[in-house]
Order: C-alpha cells, then sequence, then structure tokens
C-alpha cells in the first residue's frame, strides 16, 4: 500500500448504502466508488482482512453491487439480447453469470443475472451503468419492458464459516442451498432474497436486502449470529479474489476486451437463435482468432505493494507486449502474484515476461488460476 | 469537513487522468471518483482553493469529465435524439450544455455537447455512462454512426486571471474567445481544444488535452505561464459552484428528476419536429405541472460542514417535504447555504422551511439563485 493516500471526498452523490453506517462504526479504513457508491474495500488491513475470510466468516457491506431489474412481458427477450450465454435453461430461482458485451463484443460488464420470475430479472452488476445501456437497448428497439434499480442492496457473508452463521440465523435449510441458487423469504420483518453467492471462493451468501431501512438491524443480526463463529467486518478482497482468480470488471477487462482474451469462452454460445448484441462481431473474432489472453503471472521479486496503475509486460526482444491488471502479494504462495495480458504465443505455463514496475524491473512466469 | 474519512484505495480500475500524476506531486489531498476515473476535489483545503479560484487563478485536473465521441452520417441526428434541446442551430465551434433524459423524462446527465463537424460530436460528460446509453440508442435504432471514449482529457484554468494566464500561454487571440466558443489547435506539438468554459463562474478555459502523452508537459506550462499570476492547483470547487448555483449530477439531480424541477425548463423545446428522447413523458409532465423544485436556501445556523448526505427538509406541519441536495458555508454571505428540493408553492424567495441536519433542526429560508 503507498504511505499516502488522498482522503475520499464525501458528497451526497457517493451514495451510502443502508449498510455504511455500519460498515463505518465498524471501522471501514479503506473504500472505493462502486456503482456511484461507496464501496468497503478494507477495515484493517487487506491483509488481516484475508485471513479472517480464508479461516473464519466475514460480513461485507456489498451494497455497491446495484441491481437492474427488468420486468415486463419482454424482459426475458432482452436479457437473452444482452448476453452471449444461452440462457434458454435459466431456471426461476438460479443466478447465471453473464458476460455482457456491446455491438464490437467489447465486455461492458460481468454482473450474475438472478430470475425472480418468468419475466422478472436482477442484474446483479458490476461497475459500469447497465441501467442506461439496457434502457438504451429497449427504447431503440421498442421492447415492452420496465427496468429500474430497485431498493435491493447486498451484503455478503464470506468464508468458510458461512454456512453455520446462515444455519443459525435463518435456519438449517440454507446449509441444502445448491450454489448459484437463492431463495426468497421475509425473515424478521424484512424481504430478503438469500442467494448462495459471493466474490470469492470460501463459500458464502449474497443476502440481497429489498428494504433500505432494514440496513443497521440487517447488519446487526448478521454480526450477531456470527459472534460465536469470531465474524469480522470485511469486504471485496483483493487478495483472496487474485489468489481465486476472480476477475474483476475495470481491472481484468473493459470495453477493449472479447470475452475470448479473458477466457470467458465457455459463457459465449454463437449457435443460439437469437441475435444477441455482439453476436456478429464475436463470430468474426472468433473466426480471426484473439491476439491476446489474460493469464495468471507469478512475479520474481522480493515482495512489493499491489498495482495501482497498470504495469507494462515487456519482452526483451519485443518490447511491450501487454500489461498487468491485477496484482497482490499472495500470503499462501509467499510471492507476489497477479493477472495480465501476454501475446496469445506466450500463454503457456512457465513462459517468462518482465514486469516493468515502479518498483523494479523483474521477471514473472505464466501460472495457472486460481493459483491456489 | 468530517473528522477522519477513508482513503480511496487505488487500484487500476480506478483510471487515472494524464495530469493526475501532477496533481498528486502538487499536493492534492482529497478526490473524488468521476467517470471511473480519480478527480482531484480539493489540494490544501476547500476553503483556501475557494479563495485562490475567486481572486487569482488556478489549474483543474478535470480529466474525469470524459468525451463520449459520435461521429458518422447519422451523428447529428443522434445527438438530436439524446437531448431536449433544439440543436437546430448548434454551429461548428461551438459548445452548447445539453440536458440528458430517459425515456420517462429523467435527468441521466448534464453535459456539454462540443461540436467539432457537421458530423463529428464530443459530448462532455457528468458521472454516468453516455457512452453505454448512446451506444445503446444507436444499436437499438439502427443509426449509421461510431461512438467512442477518445484519447481526450479536459484540463481547467478558471479565475479572474484565466485570461492573462491563457494570453501568455496561447497568444493574446484568447481573450478573443467568446463564451462556449472553443478553437482546435496544434501547440508544441500538442493537439488541443481550447474552449472559454469550465465549471465555475471565475471565468477561464478547459483546454481538451487530445493525447494523453503530453499530460504532464500541458500540465507544467499552464504552471508556469501561471507563475507570475500566482496560479494555484485547485479543483472543481464545492463551495464556488453552490454559491454560483452551478448544479452537480449526481447530487443536484438524478433520474428521478426532470428538467423542469431542477429549472432547465429554457433547454427543453417541445415543439422540435423531431421526437427526441423523453418527449412524450416531457410533454405529460409539463401539462401535468410539476410536484417539488430545486431552489437555494440560506440556512439559519452557525457555520456547519457540507451535507455528506442528502439532509430532509421538513415544514412544522407537513413533516419532510424534500431534501438538501448540496450545501456549503459561504464566505462572502458568511452563512451557510445550499441547494435543496421542496414542493411547488414553496418556492416563493423568503419562504421558511426546516432543516433536519445531524448538526441539528434550524430553520432556512429560499434563496435566490446564484447567491452572490
Amino acid at each position: 500500500m503507498a504511505a499516502k493516500l488522498p482522503v475520499l471526498a464525501p458528497v451526497a452523490r457517493t451514495r451510502k448504502s443502508p449498510f455504511y453506517a455500519s460498515a463505518v462504526k465498524a471501522g471501514v479504513t479503506g473504500v472505493t466508488i462502486y456503482n456511484h457508491m461507496l464501496l468497503p474495500t478494507w477495515f484493517d488491513t487487506p491483509e488481516q482482512d484475508y485471513w479472517a475470510i480464508m479461516n473464519g466468516v466475514t460480513c461485507w457491506d456489498v451494497g455497491g453491487e446495484r441491481q437492474v431489474e427488468v420486468t415486463g412481458p419482454d424482459a426475458f427477450e432482452l436479457v437473452r439480447l444482452l448476453t452471449p450465454r444461452n440462457l434458454s435453461k435459466h431456471k426461476i430461482g438460479q443466478c447465471k453469470y453473464i458476460p455482457m458485451v456491446n455491438q464490437d463484443g467489447g465486455m461492458i460488464n460481468d454482473p450474475v443475472l438472478l430470475r425472480l420470475g418468468e419475466n422478472h430479472f436482477w442484474i446483479s452488476i458490476a461497475d459500469s451503468d447497465i441501467l442506461l445501456w439496457a434502457q438504451g437497448i429497449a427504447l431503440g428497439k421498442g421492447l415492452d419492458v420496465k427496468i429500474t434499480e430497485p431498493d435491493v442492496s447486498p451484503l455478503a457473508i464470506q468464508g468458510p464459516k458461512s454456512d453455520d452463521v446462515g444455519a443459525k440465523l435463518f435456519g438449517e435449510w440454507v446449509r441444502d442451498l445448491k450454489f448459484f441458487w437463492f431463495k426468497e423469504l421475509e425473515f424478521e420483518g424484512m424481504p430478503l432474497v438469500i442467494a448462495r453467492s459471493g466474490w470469492s471462493k470460501q463459500g458464502g451468501f449474497e443476502v440481497y436486502l429489498r428494504d433500505s431501512q432494514y440496513g443497521a438491524k440487517l447488519w446487526d443480526m448478521v454480526m450477531d449470529a456470527g459472534a460465536e463463529f469470531d465474524i469480522k467486518p470485511a469486504a471485496p478482497n483483493s487478495i483472496e479474489r487474485v489468489e481465486s482468480g476472480l476477475l474483476s470488471y475495470g481491472n481484468d477487462m473493459d470495453m477493449t476486451n472479447n470475452p475470448y482474451e479473458i477466457g470467458l469462452d465457455k459463457f459465449v454460445d454463437l449457435k443460439q437463435d437469437i441475435d444477441f448484441i455482439g453476436k456478429f462481431a464475436l463470430q468474426k473474432i472468433r473466426a480471426k482468432g484473439i491476439k491476446q489472453k489474460l493469464v495468471g503471472l507469478k512475479f520474481n521479486c522480493d515482495p512489493i505493494p499491489w498495482n495501482e496503475e497498470f504495469w507494462p509486460i515487456r519482452s526483451n526482444s519485443r518490447g511491450v507486449i501487454g500489461k498487468v491488471t491485477s496484482s497482490t502479494y499472495s500470503p499462501q504462495l509467499k510471492a507476489n502474484i497477479g493477472l495480465g495480458f501476454v501475446p496469445i504465443d506466450m500463454t503457456e505455463i512457465g513462459t517468462e515476461v518482465m514486469i516493468d514496475s515502479p518498483y523494479g524491473y523483474f521477471s514473472a512466469e505464466v501460472h495457472k488460476v486460481p493459483f491456489i
């Protein structure tokens, strides 16, 4: 972490989730802005938060993960247009990770889609205004849908002891909730959706609160139920997620990247009988082949801070050949690791590249992902 | 300002403008994120920055004001669809402030539009992803346009001595540049657009740098030329802009507000011969009349910090009747002032309302805008 970071100027424009006041009381010290909302990034330090997530259980204010709600007679038709993933078998009660691309096949978000009814969806978004995108597409195509941002805010319970906390709080049934399935319920007067999901590979739930007034109540109930399991307040963790190979929109991909470059091939179905947005562009890209790919990298250097910007990747013979998109010190591998784009002919495990960081020029080798 | 603010977690996702490194060297201490980019908010304190803007000249990294570039045969047709403002007389070389609304007439941005050619536009945006919105509309309607985010970053020179700095640096001709007109030029090898514009009422220019590699060079040249005028690094200033009545998207308006509520009536032309987006909704809203309006407020209280969230406005007889959207201590009026929504029957100058702030419950009266 850099020695001195600027403070985040608080104004009404930087919206607070219903859990944010609780997070502040619990001692949040690092934040970012995500979907125009304050999003906690660490409480103690990223390292201390990491161990809490790996070994115990943690409670995260991820209210910045906003929902784009799509309802109306053409809702299913619209969401199918919005992703290259084939949704023909998307069941009610199920979550699906759906890459979204524009007409050029460039990634514009990588949300999770929840199907609440035949024609009732939540697109649980990463940091870009999919609300505007979806409204623009629907308007242009004349589809009969309603697209809004509902009063829905997720609180995440993540870590190996999540099931214990969930079961104690909501009942034993949550242990049987399957991965990427959810249940709607009213609990202690609070309208909730509980999904087995979350932005870590350590297990857990996302509890979507459907009424902001209960933010503090839900936070407190989770923390109280978790007390005996030593629950800690934490946040989406940059160390855990790089070790686990979870992608971050804006870091590991943007509008200049297609799904193939970032390893999302299996979510692209070009044989579908619908012309989803970007289909023709992706057909061309696939036929032509991609030039670069996102890979794991293990750095040969002493421990260094994470990258605050993209670091050039070089080859001694070819100059700049790519960029590091995310990196962290891995407490488990006892090495700095990261994700980055390299030319397609340099993606084989073990290939050596050079990292041009503010902390020095050193080699790295292509590594499998997830790292652990 | 609150005693202890969380730091902003720096990652590659929070993009840096080409001027940001220079701003850091110059001592920026407060930042926000704007269009997914770090945006300085103050250097010394907002108060010290304010006096520099009011009395002298300042240099701002406003690279977070991104451009949405629209080109192609249908470019003019598309931009006309994107705003209720009548653009039929928009000349090449001219800037226009254009409210943008969605199909429900709700504000989605309030950018400045620059016309660089018959079918070449920059939408210089506030903080929402108009790139996605414009791409979505164009795609849905099948318009023949290209919509991108070009490598263009504005640096602002603001304050009463701006003309002196501009003239010294670029030549005497800039003194004759009319308000909201711009000129394209190459200067010292840097491709620039210089506009007489900026987010203050103290006069000045926005210098749009069209090639990121020259960020430090341009910043340094402006600071060097400004040295004899005691130029200071500063940023869009929350005190100056509230005193001047400049609106801030996300604070003073969002998708739930129509242009009439925020006093942008003169930029809505319902008689145009095109069906711009939101026309039918705005026709209905206009026929029905609006229920609330954004007004100036002068608070009756001892000096208090600005609002970090929306504060309820109450009437003793009617309960919550509105909200404060922006507020500041005004060094010139020696009072706290702000902007806020009140019911349409309470908009007359001098009307008393009650402010429910974390610093106490006190009265305020409706005040003319601009305040100074």
